[in-house]
């Protein structure tokens, strides 16, 4: 192995599903056990579907379809809510890998609805450090620059509270955050990371520290951190309730998604690297609409007679899983699209149809917001001005 | 081995010297070999002398006596200097484990007077995370903070070009250097910091990722960049020669200083962690002649008759070698002062007594200058207001 820096992708290739990269066929029963996480119930279910009751607002079909479907400490969030006690919610993502698609939107659009449900402060880290020290490819930090205004943009577009909501670049930040880096890092063994994360002696001594950035604004407040996230990410917070406690803080709790499939096939995550088998952010109805019907992996038959005759495979069928985890919210419509696919009623091409028109209907929406961001300059809000961002700006971590 | 943090500093009982450790008796020949660095020669020591002189300079106490005694590279620096290609200074202050004592003074010394040498710009690193990331004892980050501003008050007594200085805290400037740790740290392995530093699994993630700290200011400019300081240091140095090139900056030289004996023996490095064997810098005159005629190991005879008749011993006397090696300018003088005490003539006392009024005048001058500094506000200067320190304030590492 010549090549260095690619060390660590290469020494990934034994497990399926790791922070940086997830392969093909994904079990996420096995994933559950994997990364010692336990399944959301019927009691946790039904606790978020009363606060959000109690909002003016529905269950999530992301909980009711189980796109998000696994946590840690989940509970131990429920009961501190229901003593009336603080909780802070935390997400990310790394720019430079390519464009914002879909995929990327899920996790963004189910932080919104959980500040919503509990009305409280909410962190995005930009670590626009991780692709630079992670991917071999990625030879100049100015590669990634180009990506973090966009996906700062889109991030924003979703909505979230103005004044509860502190999004901050890792470069831009560390001048302030560092003292809370030096104490995590203090905490972090490399025999730990390690056997975490998979590094050895070829990785790189920046990808050896960098779980100390992505832990970090999970002590931004003295208060239980809830982290929704893919959960090919929870390896980091599972290190983290290591010694959370050992430096005064909470351990962090977290609420993990499915990836949202690819479309070229329902298993694996979604992948803008792939251009082919990803909506991006930024694709226009047209777009959207020639992708699907060229890529989107159907579970139709080969022939209109077979497939009239022997009707739909759902579970395979990309356009059917997309409107049934995130983009049909009725019930009963999804139903009666189920029943008339697998009888052979409905065929591949008017499924598509219906996919589309989802699929269209929600990048519009999104493009209207990015207008409005745009037009208010509500990014600077969530970076500076709000007042959750101007106390970010101003907190001092050297206690 | 419980105790996880101490790991480190366990682990180099085998080595001899190490960046954080130095152990009893000192073969300065053997470190040459050890840290692969070659002795300053003649020829060097001839250029040197030539370039003071031009400057209306003499050649410096240190490099006649032979205190700073071995290099890399330093004919490079010299042939880029004679071809007027510009080079830049670096050296830095790890604050944390004491007050500054005597022995700190030198490399600060030296470095003012390479700097006046050279007509260059200099860059002093304050390193305010390395103690805490190294050393167990250090629970806080404010136990370092303590020391942070009287180290570098006396750092900036020692009287550097005022537009040509840089002193810089690393948790103050990383904002602005990170994206140059980024590059530095893509470009070291676990392997080549383990082989370096000997880490090992025990170490935390924090350890591991500071050489990219200690490694950054070699590559503040894109010119040759000569680091006076002890030849414990010298590893990081080295392993910075390993990619600079790649990364488009010069490979570092260096100019390296024995430790000054602790006043306890005459072998080892002074520390301040131990009160009795060293001379702070905020000793009063009292103080020292107390330290100095109670601490300070003699090479004299048991006895009055016995020294008559014997002599004493210059090679184990500490106060003989704080003359030679830098209080006593005049090499006539000292050959007397030498022939006086190895005949027996001149008592332990007297020989004390004039190392404790040389001693006493340089502590009184370096106090002197504190006032001036604290009256000047000469750190603000040095930190943010000389022209190189704005410079350094707005400028941009993500090239």
């Amino acid at each position: 192995m010549n090549d260095k820096n690619n060390a660590l992708e290469q020494s990934q290739t034994s497990k399926q599903v790791t922070p940086w990269d997830v392969k093909d066929v994904v079990d996420y029963d096995k994933l559950i056990k994997e990364f010692g996480v336990t399944k959301i119930d019927e009691e946790d279910l039904k606790y978020l579907k009363t606060l959000a009751q109690k909002r003016g607002l529905d269950e999530h079909i992301f909980l009711r379809r189980g796109l998000f479907y696994a946590h840690m400490d989940l509970k131990k969030v429920i009961e501190l809510h229901k003593r009336r006690e603080p909780i802070f919610l935390y997400t990310g993502r790394s720019p430079g890998s390519g464009e914002m698609h879909l995929g990327h939107l899920i996790p963004f659009q189910f932080t919104k609805y959980l500040q919503q449900l509990f009305d409280c402060n909410l962190y995005i880290e930009i670590p626009d450090d991780e692709k630079f020290l992670f991917k071999k490819k990625i030879e100049h930090l100015n590669d990634v620059e180009e990506f973090v205004k966009k996906d700062i943009e889109h991030i924003t577009a979703v909505g979230f509270n103005v004044d509860k909501t502190f999004i901050f670049r890792t470069s831009k930040y560390i001048g302030i955050m560092y003292p809370l880096l030096l104490k995590i890092a203090k905490k972090i063994t490399f025999s730990q990371a390690r056997n975490t994360f998979g590094f050895e002696g070829e990785s790189n001594i920046g990808q050896i520290f960098y779980p100390s950035i992505q832990i970090a604004p999970t002590m931004f407040e003295s208060a239980q951190c809830l982290i929704p996230c893919a959960i090919d990410q929870n390896p980091y917070f599972l290190l983290q309730r290591d010694f959370a406690q050992k430096l005064g803080f909470y351990k962090n709790a977290t609420i993990l998604s499915k990836f949202l499939p690819a479309l070229t096939g329902s298993t694996g995550k979604m992948s803008a690297s792939n251009e082919e088998s990803a909506i991006l952010l930024t694709d226009n109805a047209n777009t959207i609409k020639k992708k699907i019907n060229k890529y989107a992996f159907s579970g139709g038959q080969e022939t209109l007679e077979l497939h009239r005759e022997l009707g739909g495979n759902c579970e395979i069928d990309v356009s059917f899983q997309w409107l049934k985890m995130f983009l049909m919210e009725d019930d009963e419509e999804l139903e009666q699209i189920r029943i008339a696919y697998e009888s052979g009623k409905l065929l591949s091409g008017e499924l598509k149809k219906i996919c589309i028109e989802k699929v269209q209907n929600v990048i519009e929406e999104h493009q209207r917001r990015l207008e409005e961001v745009r037009a208010n300059n509500e990014v600077e809000i969530l970076m500076k001005t709000g007042i959750l961002a101007k106390n970010m700006w101003e907190k001092n971590f050297l206690d």
